[in-house]
């Protein structure tokens, strides 16, 4: 890829920067794009959304805790003085004229109501679930699918749009998506069985997980999270023909639990693959993953594979590379399943499972012309 | 069993006490024995054996931190005033003469070398993997394999000893053997997948899960115990025939990982069954399970069954029953297995996965006239 | 106290239980309410009253989360079959007919609406702080200022009440008054400074403290916490005269922090006292303290005091005397202060500095002829 | 200071880099040295030196835990290759011929034995508290007392050694010392109380703090601690006169508790100043601080203070300045203390507050001319 990507990257930094958009701009997940966005090379945030209680306020004012007057901000990148200066506009009243691409942070409900109205003449990229099971609407993983981008363009035909929408999945989903990938291209995967052992920080903050919940426990159900994993897993891996996606047949059975960790999830994972295959020969298929390069936010490696047992762990390896990378280890034959292998996987959740993974997503669709 | 054991338990209420021994009575696994056996209506601790640092001081001394004299007691029931006053015997002096049971509670190594100088003149009952995979030694599980305690009269003949030696499983294989014991009968077990969120207090004290390593994270392996909980869990279930124990025929495939909790392990658990069953199905099965009533520490309902899908959880539900029910909740098919079945348990590690648990087997040994 | 105290006790067995009503029965403060009256020998609760979200139902059903239909309770104590039978009322509609005394468990702003309603015609015990600092309102603590419910017929008079208002303190304030008692009785109070290291469940759930700040964490502040338990500890300690209460002269200065702790305050107190007192003298003043007695609820030991540094712990002690004792331990002088003592403490904030401790202000109410 | 120091920096460019023994290099404390020397741009790694059990391997086989063969490194710098390559001497045979300083990271009683051998010919900078109460032996904390340094000269001649021993203190006493600072500068301390809330990194892991002592806890004690930070912080405070150094005649009064935080020292401080002294000074004096610059490993700023009553937080804050900063906040009137000024800090303990906090004290020796 390197020739024509490197003419990209050159003529880039030649030309303006994309403006963008941020719905849900206040939010957890909305900061999270502020930070993923601070200093980018390529986009520049130019307007920012949010509801009625923000509305109007500058964003440095917006995220101010009315009682106490302290700003409250959650990530470790600091948001820039720019952004801090850029008044946030009313969701309701919010129209994308004069931007190039729309980031949405919001829930799903709200997600639903306006997200098809600034996909209508926008490119819409967005981590909520409203519209993920939808036949024209692709769930874009980096280095996964990539060529689930080519559906865009018949959205846009099938719906009369100029824009379009595309979700990224479900955090769980985004690194077992992403250690599956090589082992699917290798020995083709056909049953999948994991336990995720899931971050706080996956639930956000309104309320999101409560300290009394997690501290000294295990709690064994988040509502929606194994469906969501189950159909995502399956679309994702997809075949694009004429008549559209055509999911994946293989099965996925998920029991998804939250633990006492910050951010991160953990993963379980035991795998039946079509060809046999040798730990040795995953390791080699899992090290040998390039999901792309040239992008501003790909990490360098894709997987990082562990030998040492005790790896990876959450609070040690989910910052690998920024928080991009999918950390692998134990990878040893799974007994119980034909051609079984089983492995533990380190996603960051908030990092490669949202909006820095949708920063990702939104760089490659710019570099292919769809920005 | 309710006639028979009447009378049993009514002539046992007029005889004397049987007269314990407990081996590693100082570390927090000897700790909880001494909780386990405080006011026990069938047994009474009547020697304490230790290692040099103890030999020769009381119990309640042999507690004592050396820097600053205060008691290092780790359980909540408090040690009984009559135990505190006993004199801690040297474990390389000690022989078993004029106690009827040993409880040995030392690591493998140790265990290695005492327990079967023990055994050949008492009945040894462990809580260390020393010989737990030796042909005519039975890893008996409480209300799930009592019928392999007809293997202990051919060991102590095989061996000429006039004791025999039995230890209890690890303490992750425990609540795993007592959740599939009814769908084994019920159904026929043909492979199990677990993945184990497992509590620190599984490791003791000494050192133990040092805080650096759990707070905040995961530690996805446990040395040498996902070998155990698939070995242990086969021969558990074996059939006892002429030529001994065959282990059963299933396969197991364990991942074991490490939370931050501080009692009670939770499992994430994938069955294949022989026969279908439908999630209502394995529910009654679960319910109607009675792993044997009359004896002083069986739980008064086995396996607790969860229809809220937020249980169980380890710190709400370890405690039930005095920490000796199981607590299974989440009971759905998997889709991937073939009569695929899932579900999450907790099990309480240090109390029916260790010395209580070793408590009820003794107890089970006694009933049947082997003590 | 005993003699009378027993005829009182034993006129009591003959009589009918008070009826009690319930204000805010769904929330975690009223569901402790309901766990602390559970076989209660004088109180029966006979009408919970809760918001708009929760009339109507039976008890049982407004407990239930209605995604899951899984019940939303929080105590360990289960809650009788009768009181999730009783329908909750509307609190708007609520006048306390027929009941004898009323529990409130709202937050403030709904107290400062309900609870005077409510305590023109009956006596009203509240864990709200709305009233707390009116002048003819005492601010009970068990075994510390019984002497100032004499003021609570003067609140009835000048008022034109029939009933009574009378909450209990801030829950970080309930164990350092019960320490400070008896070295304020032997040997005057001149000042106090203290640092909290409080527990996550003070704050309740909704949302409560969010497991994103307190893993791996302290948060240094608690709104309105510190000047709470300075202005509170004064008026506890309030001398009554014709005048009404007049605030103890001693400051009280506070750091309130938030811990990774589910359960129990723990603080570090510093105290100048008038007289010169030994680390001795005032470990025998707290072990001879007694509150009284012959109130079911009241802890047959009301101070502990450890002589082991590593102790009070609040995992470990603060269920002592079923949560309604005060810890103390590390008593040694203060070589700052003038004639300085420090210690810690640790008390259960939701059962002594909560329902609890409110049900045994009401106990004591009652043994005097106030209820 | 800026003019000859930049002389200073810029002859240090042309200079070769000094060369550095490390005593203790295995464990905990000496992993964070090898971290904090990582291309440092004045000194070189040049020699390791550990027990029997490393002696004659490589750094990186030494560091390799035998039963699984993984490396154990604990710290978030990767160590660098060249070092990993290093063979570990043995501390019984080490002279530090062909070096030009010692950093010593070995226990309490270890460093009685090997740092006045290795100070007879070298500097030694050492985080252990064998010395640090002898009479010729200064405590050096970055920015505060750099004047003790001319203590070193003295000790060299009274000892009649080439080399020197300087330790730096207990890490809950630097940032405390830090922060008390500008404060007794401005204003002159008369009277410390805190309270600290201390981490469980600051124990090492070795066995460390164990996870069974503070999940859901705090432990109030932590042996020594409390005698080291008062003793220790008038000494750093010190005044160096003709006789030697006179400690400084404020008192303090310690209570060190263990939280479970992984790592940064959070303490609640409350002082008594000479001169009255408005929270408006204390935080202007604060922030005018500079410990001093031109040395590498000097925070930019030397105390962050925080306007957001919710900060400092130990997880949000540790890390400021690469962990150089101490942060400090809630800077309010202590009511009962006279001309009482309250405040928290959260200070590094394994960075400012250990190996990174004694090469800067290195760094300044080193500029100084004193290695």
């Amino acid at each position: 890829m390197s020739g024509p990507l490197d003419r990209f990257t050159v003529s880039r930094q030649m030309a303006a920067k994309k403006k963008i958009a941020l719905v849900g701009a206040t939010g957890i997940a909305g900061q999270q794009f502020v930070a993923a966005l601070a200093e980018h090379p390529w986009f520049e945030l130019a307007r920012l959304v949010g509801s009625e209680r923000s509305a109007g306020k500058s964003y440095g004012d917006a995220l101010c805790d009315p009682r106490t007057g302290a700003r409250r901000w959650w990530c470790d990148v600091e948001p820039p003085a720019a952004v801090l200066a850029l008044e946030v506009e009313h969701s309701r009243d919010f129209s994308a004229d004069g931007v190039d691409l729309v980031f949405s942070a919001v829930e799903a409900d709200v997600a639903r109501e306006i997200e098809p109205r600034l996909a209508r003449s926008k490119p819409v990229v967005s981590t909520a679930s409203a519209f993920r099971y939808e036949d024209d609407v692709p769930i874009l993983v980096p280095g996964v699918n990539w060529d689930h981008a080519r559906l865009l363009p018949l959205q846009r035909q099938r719906r009369g749009w100029q824009g379009y929408l595309t979700p990224i999945p479900n955090c769980t989903t985004t690194g077992l998506a992403i250690a599956l990938k090589p082992i699917h291209d290798a020995f083709g995967v056909s049953k999948v069985l994991l336990t995720s052992m899931q971050s706080v920080s996956g639930a956000g903050r309104s309320p999101g997980v409560v300290a009394l919940d997690v501290v000294d426990n295990i709690v064994p159900f988040i509502p929606k999270e194994e469906e969501k994993v189950a159909r995502e897993t399956r679309k994702i891996f997809a075949s694009l023909g004429e008549g559209g996606l055509r999911d994946a047949d293989f099965l996925v059975s998920a029991t998804c639990t939250r633990a006492s960790v910050l951010e991160g999830h953990t993963e379980s994972v035991s795998v039946s693959t079509e060809q046999p295959a040798s730990p040795e020969q995953i390791v080699a298929a899992l090290r040998a993953f390039d999901g792309g390069s040239g992008l501003p936010s790909a990490p360098r490696r894709w997987i990082i594979v562990h030998d040492d047992p005790f790896r990876p762990q959450p609070r040690i390896d989910r910052d690998a590379e920024g928080g991009m990378a999918t950390s692998v280890g134990r990878i040893r034959p799974d007994p119980v399943l034909d051609n079984g292998i089983k492995f533990v996987l380190v996603s960051h959740n908030t990092k490669m499972g949202a909006a820095k993974g949708a920063v990702l997503v939104a760089e490659y669709l710019y570099q292919q012309g769809l920005v």
